[in-house]
């Protein structure tokens, strides 16, 4: 696996462009992805028993061959009842009557504020608009990666090759992230194109599975989404040999997915709202892999481990009240507990004994931006790793008046 | 039932005192209650798996004749290994040589900083300190209640009077909240004094069913705690005719202990930790009482939520989407929800359609410092309240620097 720098234009024969149509202020709030050739697709979505239109739309629609996304920041479509559902419709049948396809062949996604109704005529000449600049190349796919963003500081885009029976596949994602994050389905809305030839269902099982240990295993503030998707296109135009479930080519392109996947999900997790440090959590010889995601989840989840990371404060036995009651089998007595960043590592409980450590150079690994929490369950040998971030004043300032 | 003003002291034949003796760096650390008569006793612990020393301890000896308990703040004695558990016991012990009866006759309980193990010198003088002062007057109670707070900005009692038989049965109790406060055992401690004469089987009941929709349903940050303790101690000094359970008076005294318990909840709420408003959530016409209550704890744990009403902003949207991963069943098409406070009531989603609603009349509801969410979930006829805390600058600023 090759990791280049680019985005979703990459991959052989997708367009892409994002552009500012009047959804927010004054910001890029409208992107459409389209392939030349129709897309196997597959998609995971929020399991928020309210979800907003567009996901009950795509989730309808996910497995019909797919030419395109519309994708709309600034207004999430969500709680806006039967008029939602058929504005969601609408949206993708004015980019199909362009494209030329049928509405049921273009997948659309929405994010922003919930309980709202899409301004339809403003939205609608967002898609003419994108289509107007429609482009394959490096820009194109940068304007359509920070079209999706809403209070996130930074587009979020990767790419990466592999070797497929001779053939170069490409894959590539981008995500928007930032506030109501959590674990099942963490980012509200991530894209992934590949010119891969894999059909619809192994696309599916490889996304579900990269989900997982991905998206799954971050935590902003513990608000599962309404609009939560990952969607993936595979338009074939690689023209490698068909991937299917169990051949090593499947676990060649499972790896590239994965790698998107993690990816983009970590720095979904770094760009947390009013975040200042990226949190992981790495919990090793648990007695199941079950047990090991959620203690490692717990921990980046608490509000009180994460305001003391905030303080650069080596408050741990927040991180074990945290694996206390995640639901994740393991025995207090046994664990061991280290904070490690850049500037070192230090141990601050050891076999379930507190440990007397230097205050001050704790404070000296807590200060970096990426803070690493090991923590040894001596119980088995399973391991896992979530990422989240630091709960901040600005985290309370951007949420306490999002929508003005 | 008659609300009086007083204190854990107000039943017949308990004392109590509370003083500093240095685990803190000024105010009170330690308070002690004591019974004349030996008591029959019951709690409800945290079910974190990380449970401090006090709570395995108390586990273990809530079921004996209980004469006394000691408390201290400042130190949580949680996450301290071995040594923990023999410091509990100690404490249990110093306690009990004092009063003459057995160190299993004698609960304990802690709570302030994890993992740091008790200085056994300071807390045993602590104990001697607050035996001298050993008091039945309102101050010895009002000093127990404010040695056992933390971060809290006031003490939090409560006491009230019911007849039983013509005999005048008291039920008083005390509390500290703050921060890791959580369904499931919500406070971090409370206690409970009665003069009534119950078996410890009867109380135990008594008192597992009263929290189910007080202390249970309160949160601040979604941290469940290690140390979170309700102990109840019944004395029989009122004379009163055994309360068995079945009999009218049961109902009576669950209806007087199910009061105590609940006050103290919403004061843990109100005092939640950098809090400015109480969030009272209440669902209705749910289909069933676990869905009402699933529903109505996951709106005042949203960390968005919480910020969107300490910005009075009518985000309702973030409320609804709470409810979507509480794990409670309701049709997101179906629900009503409305926003109440001394300055009226405004509906902001009708039926699963969103209202447009008059923003500067909604503020001016949602500036008060008690706000309700009503939501009609059109679904059955089911229905439970919870409470919690906005999520403000002060709760990251509390917690980013706790131990210092």
């Amino acid at each position: 696996m090759k990791i280049i720098e680019g985005n979703i234009t990459n991959p052989k024969g997708f367009s892409a462009a994002g552009i500012h149509c009047g959804l927010k202020k004054e910001k890029k709030d409208m992107a459409i992805i389209v392939s030349d050739a129709l897309c196997s697709a597959a998609g995971c979505f929020t399991t928020n028993t309210v979800k907003a239109a567009p996901v009950l739309y795509d989730m309808e629609n996910v497995r019909n061959p797919i030419k395109a996304v519309a994708i709309n920041s600034g207004n999430a479509n969500a709680c806006t009842g039967e008029q939602g559902l058929s504005d969601a419709e609408e949206t993708a049948d004015t980019l199909a009557g362009m494209l030329g396809c049928g509405g049921r062949n273009v997948l659309v996604a929405s994010t922003g504020v919930i309980g709202v109704n899409l301004p339809m005529d403003t939205l609608k000449k967002g898609v003419c608009s994108c289509f107007e600049v429609l482009g394959k190349d490096r820009e194109s796919g940068e304007n359509a990666a920070e079209a999706i963003m809403t209070t996130d500081t930074f587009a979020k885009k990767v790419c990466c090759e592999i070797n497929v029976g001779g053939k170069t596949v490409t894959l590539a994602g981008m995500a928007k992230g930032s506030g109501m994050i959590n674990p099942n389905m963490a980012t509200m809305l991530c894209f992934i194109t590949t010119d891969a030839a894999v059909s619809s269902e192994v696309l599916q099982k490889a996304l579900s599975d990269a989900v997982i240990d991905s998206f799954n295993m971050i935590s902003v503030d513990g608000d599962m989404s309404t609009n939560d998707t990952v969607l993936a296109l595979a338009n074939g135009m690689a023209e490698n040999e068909e991937i299917k479930a169990g051949t090593e080519d499947y676990d060649k392109f499972f790896e590239a997915l994965f790698y998107i996947n993690k990816a983009l999900a970590i720095k979904c997790a770094k760009d947390g709202e009013g975040a200042t440090k990226l949190i992981e959590a790495h919990v090793y010889n648990a007695a199941s892999k079950k047990d090991a995601r959620l203690l490692a989840r717990s921990i980046v989840s608490s509000n009180l481990f994460k305001a003391a990371i905030f303080g650069s404060d080596a408050n741990w036995g927040r991180a074990l009240c945290a694996m206390g009651y995640s639901g994740g089998k393991f025995q207090p007595m046994k664990v061991s507990l280290s904070f490690v960043s850049e500037k070192g590592s230090i141990l601050v409980m050891d076999k379930g004994r507190p440990i007397v450590f230097d205050e001050d150079i704790a404070k000296k690994i807590l200060s970096e931006d990426k803070i690493i929490v090991e923590a040894d369950a001596a119980d088995g040998n399973a391991e896992a790793t979530a990422w989240g971030c630091d709960l901040t004043y600005d985290y309370v300032k951007i949420n306490g008046d999002y929508r003005s």
